[in-house]
This record gives C-alpha cells, sequence and structure tokens, in this order.
C-alpha cells in the first residue's frame, strides 16, 4: 500500500517506474482524452459523470476506449485499491495507443489506459477565504470549430499559455475569452458572476468544456430557487459584477478576488458565493454518504 | 547497427524499449515541440533551417531546451550513426519534461529529448506521378491568436482531425480553411497553384507553419525567375487553379489531383508542378553534395 499509484492497461506501476512508449500518440500528438476526479472518504464523487464525458471526449475524436463505463469505473477503483489515500485526485488518461509514425489515426488501434492516484493538491484554505486574483489571457480560447473544449483531450497548450501568461504576470491564473471578447472559462475552470443576487454563467454553446460542478451547480440552482442564467459576458461585465467564481472538481468552489487587476464586489467572497460553496459541499457529501463514504461533516 | 534507432535523452534504445515517464508533460498535455527532417546519402536536408525553427516553436512556449541548436545538431547525428539507413526519416521531440501534474510550466525544468530515426514511408512512385486527391476539413485550422500553427508542437489533434476525416472520405489528406473560407495549409503541409504561370501561396501572416520546404521554393522561385505571390485564396479559387501542389519535407513536392472531387486542370500534373519539383530535386542535391552526401543524381 502506498500513497501513489499508476497503473497502465491494469498493471500497477510506482510513479518513477510507470512509463509509456514514445511511439504512445498521446505523447507524440496528444491524441488522448482524459478526466480528473477527487475521492471524498474513498467515494470518486461524480466518477459516472466524469466516465460520461470521458466516452463523449473520445467519441469527438472517434477514439474508442474499447471498455465499457462500468469496467472504467471497476479500473479505477481497482487501482485506488492500491492506495491508502482517503481524500485523493484521480487521473485517467486514455490515448490512440501506438502505431507507426503517421498521423492518421486509423492506424493505431490499441488504447493504452493510464490511471494515476495522487495525494489531493488544493489551494490554502487562505485563498477559500481571501479569493483569487487572476488576468485575462491574450490567447484566446480554442474556438469550437477548430478544437471544441468540450473534448478534455491531451492537446493542453492553449491552457497551458494562458497559465504561463498568469505565472509570468504574479497572478494565480488567467480567464481567456473568445475572439468576440466573450468570457469563456479559465485554465481548468467553470466561471460564474452574481449580478442583482442572480448567477450568469457562459452557455453551453460557449467555447467551454461543459464542467461535471458547473452542471451540478446548475441542479442546486433550480432546487434551491437560485436565479441562474445562462449567456455571454464580457471582461467589463465580470469586473463589474457583485461578486465571482470558479467551479472545478478538484477545486470545487473558489472566489475570484480580482481581474486584471479590478478588485470585484468589496473584494471578498460574497454571501452568493458562500452560500453555493455550502450547498455545493453538502451535495458532495450527500453523494458520497449514499456511496457509503467515510467522509466526515466537513468535507475541505 | 539497426535500421530503427530511437534515443531519450542522450541514451540509444530500439523501438520497443524506447519509453517514458506517464509524467512527462508531452505525454500529459501535449507540452512539448518537434521537429522532421529527411537525410539524402546520410546528409539531413536542411538541418539548420529545422533547428532554428525547432527554438523558435520552444520559444513561443517559453521552453528552454537547455542546449544549443549545434549541440542539437550533433545529438541528432549522434543518433543517426547508429542507424544503417542511407536515406531516412528523423524526428526530434522536445518535451518541457517531468513534474508534478499541474498545468504550470513553471513546475517542470527538465526538458525531455527524444530523437527517432526510422526507414522513409514515402507515398507510392505512382502517387507523385498521378497527383493525390484530397477534401476540405470541416474543422477549420486552429487560428493564429489561440495556438499559433508556427509552433510545431505536441499538440496535434486539429490536423489529426482533419485527416481522419479524409480516411474516413475516402481521401488521401485534408486542406483546412480558417473562419474566413481562406485556404490555410493542409494537416502537414504547406499549398500552392498555379494561375496564369504564376505561383500562388497563402501569406506568412496566415494561420499556417512556415514550412521549410515552402522556404526553399520561395527561393528558387526568385532565383529562377519564377512569379510567387503571396496572398490569400479561397477553396473555389484552388478548384479553379490550372495546377495546385503540396509541399512538405518528407514528401517534397506532391501534385494534388482534385479537391472535394473537383479535378484541378486537366488532372494531371501540370509543367510548372514538374518544373518545381526537379528544380528542389536539384537544390537538395547540391545541398546535400556540398554536406558531402553519397546521394547520386536520383534523390527519391
Amino acid at each position: 500500500m502506498s500513497l501513489e499509484v499508476v497503473s497502465i492497461n491494469g498493471r500497477i506501476f510506482s510513479p518513477s517506474e510507470a512509463k509509456i512508449s514514445v511511439f504512445d500518440r498521446g505523447f507524440l500528438y496528444g491524441d488522448s482524452v482524459y478526466e480528473v476526479a477527487r475521492s471524498y472518504g474513498r467515494v470518486f464523487f461524480a466518477l459516472e459523470d466524469h466516465i460520461e464525458r470521458l466516452f463523449n471526449s473520445a467519441r469527438l475524436i472517434g477514439l474508442n476506449i474499447g471498455r465499457t463505463p462500468d469496467e472504467i469505473i471497476s479500473d479505477i477503483y481497482k487501482v485506488y485499491e492500491e492506495s491508502e489515500l482517503n481524500d485523493a485526485y484521480m487521473r485517467i488518461v486514455v490515448t490512440r495507443g501506438e502505431g507507426p509514425i503517421t498521423l492518421d489515426p486509423e492506424k493505431s488501434t490499441s488504447p493504452n489506459v493510464v490511471i494515476f492516484v495522487r495525494p489531493l493538491d488544493l489551494p490554502a484554505p487562505s485563498m477559500y477565504e481571501r479569493g483569487v486574483d487572476i488576468i485575462t489571457a491574450s490567447v484566446f480560447r480554442n474556438p469550437k470549430k477548430s478544437l471544441d473544449p468540450n473534448i478534455k483531450s491531451g492537446n493542453y497548450l492553449n491552457n497551458i499559455m494562458a497559465l504561463g501568461e498568469a505565472r509570468t504576470r504574479g497572478s494565480f491564473d488567467a480567464l481567456m475569452v473568445n475572439r468576440e471578447g466573450h468570457v469563456t472559462e479559465g485554465t481548468t475552470w467553470n466561471i460564474f458572476i452574481v449580478k442583482d443576487e442572480t448567477l450568469i454563467t457562459p452557455p453551453d454553446e460557449a467555447d467551454i468544456l461543459q464542467g461535471i460542478t458547473r452542471k451540478k451547480l446548475k441542479k442546486i440552482c433550480h432546487d434551491n430557487g437560485i436565479s441562474l442564467q445562462e449567456r455571454f459576458f464580457t471582461v467589463n461585465e465580470l469586473q463589474k459584477a457583485e461578486e465571482a467564481f470558479s467551479t472545478g472538481s478538484v477545486k470545487e468552489v473558489l472566489a475570484i478576488r480580482s481581474v486584471d487587476g479590478q478588485v470585484i464586489g468589496d473584494g471578498h467572497p460574497g454571501p452568493i458565493t458562500k452560500k453555493i460553496a455550502v450547498l455545493y459541499q453538502k451535495f458532495i457529501l450527500d453523494y458520497c454518504q449514499k456511496k457509503g463514504s467515510r467522509a466526515g461533516k466537513r468535507l475541505r
């Protein structure tokens, strides 16, 4: 038993021994799909949603995973059994496999499945209390017609360049806009703003990955009578919002304190952001307890 | 000595033994740059141009290769020494290296350098005599503002999806347009058309990789008094051109017979295409002989 485990096509490796062929198309071209999920008390939250999305990403690039969603879920828990982590980070990567060096996707037909189980690496609690400072990246989000952000793939340079820009400018993370100047999403997260007690998030048809947390928050808003609009907005409207927050499967709900140096609202996580964060924690707890989680009342 | 050799950070491996960590950012995110060059009689044509472009790609994504261009060229020839191939395909991949699983590029600072030397895989001679049938892909080429095609990187899904579409439709390859409907480039090649004895190719500022063959053809046109325009054109203008051909470092000059079922000119490689192909062969031969190549008069 150890903290960190990697499996490649069902075989378990220590991290330093886990290697893949340099002829793997994931390595050569980023020709792969992936998902990340987080466990709470040894239950992965919303894992079936993540695996459904993994299969959707694969469908969008014509990659045949060759296993069923249930088999993949069982594979993930088998790897998790090798780890003694209570709350873990899990990443699954499915590549189109190995073959001759050619872009032609039909030449590789035997996917490689790599599963990582690792300790969580979360922002410090003070980040959640304070909110984070972000910038607007100068690179635009990949447009759907070129590379649909709904394909959660091994092609992440667009996002890496945005995050690199944030780090160079001393910022926590970067937001990305499209050519029309509409806000799309962050490097690894969706965005919500609050205006007149209404939540606003870019619509499904925007150049975004439809996040699992975003989807769950839609349901939570509906169930709790919280007003939610899906529509485009600009960075300027974001900067003038009362509140803003980011959502992601690992970081959950994280308040945004400022954008390009412009402080949002009074510069502290607002009441609706806090309310959403608590409702989401409760939603996770309910889900995980139903699945037999050992997690207690406080999740984070 | 063998036909196929791979080196990883200077160590030689047989292809089946050549493996890289699954924590390598090339595998996880396509966070890498690469080049492909072709040898003629044990001299790589225009290798210094390829390595200059490798460093430019790296600069564009903020990757510090950590070696000089001359060292990289020497590395490539050292690997080539292990192969007995006379005319070879060489691919060099430089990744940002291994690190914790995070998009943050600053967390990995030790690049991995992988060099492949393999037999050439060229289209059949009949393809050169007949020309190839291509389609216009429905996916648009990545726009510069999102992911500059001048970054020859490990993010090739955009091109793979275009080629996959071509193969599904029974075509040899795919051409990509931008959002404005302008022709940009093929999946791994630049394009030229002929109209009124003038060559036309999309300009440097288009969403294209500035190909080495394209660059050499510009010089050849200049030196031989052949008229060349760099400007945008549509698929419709391409279909009505007198001749059309693709250019690439491995395939050299390859005539295009038809686009989306519409035959170009009389359906045979035209006189200017043939002239350019011969001039380019002569250009390669001169270069390689000056560098001590064993190649004879006929290169292909």
